[in-house]
Formats: structure tokens, C-alpha cells, sequence
């Protein structure tokens, strides 16, 4: 779902993006399995690793870590958000997660460009706050990013 | 490396942590392998996919994606920080990315204990606002992080 960005696959600039755009990717549904590997790998605790264990924790069942719902948010901005000239490449962020995501859950992200403002040092490139909120099957928030990516102006991308 | 946190694995409990506490995890270097197993997973764009692509891009060579040095960083801190009882739990967090990581760095994350206040509606536990600096072999930083982590009290904390 796209509003106010045309999405013909040609890479969007500077110039193309206004505040107030919006669009909505995709869902994923996450599986235990999934949840047990990302922690294996960069967030190994009791948690986000065994059901039992985590009976007992904070979250009450077996959850995600919460970079873990970073990471799949990304994916889906990457995969099915319009493209941007020279990438999603984020300077920055605010990040915070209301809820946990639990397996089984179905994530999807809604991005919004807030604000959109040339550099000052570097008259080639501005930068754009985009605000993705990334929601689950009952519409709950399990995750608000607000980052701060760097985009070219048209005619002044970088080679790619 | 710790600086006034005991640590004997005895999980620490919110009047265990005072502002100015430091400690320093030892250190990672990561692989190209990792960098593309990584983004394929999570941020499937070519400058962190393919060295030919990403010379190119803003990175000029093969580069981390930001979540995965979030990743590494969080595994380093669980692995090698000080217990913290009811394990990290991160309700939000402000993350920067100042300059990329590159295949073959090696980083390692610096944390601090910034604030310690208790919770006004949940007596049983506090907020700690912890500040990790991840830096690679060069001492350059490549990612600040400062989170809010929820920690119990001691008498307080949840069965684990």
C-alpha cells in the first residue's frame, strides 16, 4: 500500500519525498525456530531461548529480542518499501519496543516520512526522519522507529 | 573489565547499580561470511551483500549492516557484561551509527551505567539507563546505544 509515493520501481531522491507519504509492507509470521536462532547468535538469554525458561522472565512465554524485531522490520522496509536512490542507509535512530513479539506472531511495518531537509555540509544529500511502526495480527505496536537516513538529491547520486 | 560492579555471577539487582559503573567486553572481529549471512537474513541491500556492488555506495566497500553491529553488540554485552537479574531487558533505546563496520574489524562495547531511578508504578522493580559505546580496533566509534533496561529490586525479583 503506497500513499503519495509512486512505486514504479525507479529509486526515489530527495526531491521525491515530501512528509506525510506513507506506505505499509507485508506481512512476516515469526516461528519459534526463527526466535531461537537470532538469539543463539546475538542475544542468548534464557528467554529468548526456551520455553520454560521463560515462564518465569518478564515475558511470561517464550519472545523475541527486541533486535531481533528490529532486523525482520528492516527486511521488510528493504524488500517491499519503495526503493530509495543509494539505499536505506540510516545515520541514526529511536527505537523502543511497547510489547514483546512472540512466535506465531505476524508482523508488518507502516513507514511515514516526517520530515525531509537538505545538509548543510553536504549540498549532494539531505536527510529524511522516517517514522516505521511495525504492528502485529491484533494491530498492537510491538516496535516505533524513528531513524534518520541519508538520501541524494536526483543528479547528484553517488555512482551505483 | 570492571569498574565498581562485583562481579561473582551474582545476578545484580537495581540497588546494585549506581551511575558511573563501567565495564568492557572483550572483543569480535567479524568476517565477511557473517556481514552476508547477516543482511541476507535481515537487510538484504547490495552494499552489504556484495563487495563489487558496494564499492559503489555510500560505504565504498563491503559494510555491516547497523542491526547486525546492534547484534553483535548485544551479544558481547550478554555474554561478557555482569549479570543483570532478570536478564537485559531493553524497553527503548537512542542508536547511532557514526561510521560503518567493515569486514576483518574488531569490535568490543564499553557500557556505563548513566541513571538508576525506580519505577512510579511498579514498586518491585527500577529503569537504568545504560550507555554502551562499541568501538573497533582502531578505538573509533562505530555505534552508541543508550537503552532503558527494566531491573527488579532485590526481594522483588520475579521467579526465575
Amino acid at each position: 500500500m503506497l500513499g503519495g509515493v509512486s512505486d514504479d520501481r525507479v529509486p526515489l531522491h530527495l526531491e521525491d519525498l515530501r512528509p506525510g507519504q506513507r506506505w505499509e509492507t507485508g506481512a512476516h509470521t515469526l516461528t519459534a525456530e526463527e526466535v531461537v536462532a537470532y538469539a543463539a547468535d546475538f542475544d542468548p538469554q534464557p528467554f529468548h531461548l526456551d520455553d520454560a525458561a521463560a515462564r518465569g522472565s518478564l515475558f511470561g512465554a517464550l519472545a523475541a529480542s527486541g533486535w531481533h524485531t528490529a532486523g525482520i522490520t528492516m527486511r521488510l522496509q528493504v524488500r517491499e518499501g519503495p526503493p530509495i536512490a543509494g539505499g536505506l542507509i540510516g545515520a541514526g535512530a529511536r527505537i523502543d519496543w511497547p510489547r514483546p513479539t512472540y512466535p506465531g506472531d505476524t508482523l508488518r511495518a507502516v513507514c511515514e516520512i516526517v520530515e525531509v531537509r537538505p545538509s548543510r555540509s553536504r549540498p549532494d544529500r539531505g536527510l529524511v526522519t522516517m517514522l516505521t511502526t511495525t504492528l502485529n495480527q491484533r494491530d498492537e505496536v510491538v516496535q516505533t522507529l524513528t531513524a534518520t537516513i541519508v538520501v541524494p538529491r536526483a543528479g547528484a547520486a553517488p555512482a551505483e
